[in-house]
Order: C-alpha cells, then structure tokens, then sequence
C-alpha cells in the first residue's frame, strides 16, 4: 500500500526557504510571484494491507519523526 | 491564484534522505515500511488571473529553478 504525506508550516510561521524561493524567480523575471512556501513531501510504501491500521501508524510516524508538529500540519493520503 | 508544486526523484534515482527516514522508521517499530521517497512540496502564489499563462511561467519556473530535470520529475496543480 501506498501513502502520500504532505508537511507543511502552518500558517504564520515564518518560511525563510520559501522566501529565498520566492526571490528567486523574483531575480529569474518571475514577477507574478507574490509568495512561495516551501514543505517536504513523502512517499511511504506499506507492506500492512490493513488500511485501518496503516493511517493510525502513519498518524504516528507524522507525530514522532516525520513533522514538528509545533510549527508544521501534516496531510495523509491512502492510494 | 494559488499552485502547487510537486518535485520528486526520478524512479531509478537514488534517494539516501528516503532511505534514512525508513531507517528511522524501523528503529521507532514501524516495521510495516518497505521504502520512503521524499519530495519537494510548494505552494505559490501568483498575482496574474490568466490560468495558461500561470501553467507557462510555472512549467519555467520549474524547469530553470524548482526541480532538476535531470533527475527529478515535476506536477503542478493549479486551484
């Protein structure tokens, strides 16, 4: 089975990747970029067929490795 | 308008980052995870209202700046 997380900064924390990102394409001639924030994307292939079982322990992974969860949200998805 | 952006290695690419949070992964218990890929996520933000002319520039922007073709692949989303 496989799963998709998306962990990005919750709103108002401040994103001084994106930002550099941002001012970037600004530099590139990009000038319709008004904001760009940067998060991590992950691809995680389970071996559980069990889907029940393999959100609650990705619910954990996000929780204990993947996001810093006092400054980022975490997204799931199930193929 | 609001685009995101989605880089991630090429299939056949090495991913060392993936493999140290599978690594991670095992050596918290969860030993259901065959293999982690990790990715790049954006989110940006454009002034213009021209959806083409939005897809254009981001299709540019990822090919000079946000991914390396080389070895990465790229999928916009444009809401």
């Amino acid at each position: 089975m496989k799963a998709k997380i998306y962990v990005t900064l919750k709103p108002g924390v401040l994103d001084p990747q994106g930002k550099a990102v941002a001012h970037s394409l600004h530099d590139l001639g990009f000038d319709d970029v008004a904001d760009v924030r940067q998060g991590k994307y992950l691809e995680v292939e389970l071996t559980t067929p069990d889907k029940k079982k393999a959100r609650a322990d990705l619910e954990e992974m996000c929780k204990k490795l993947l996001a810093n969860t006092v400054i980022e949200d975490y997204r799931i998805e199930i193929e």
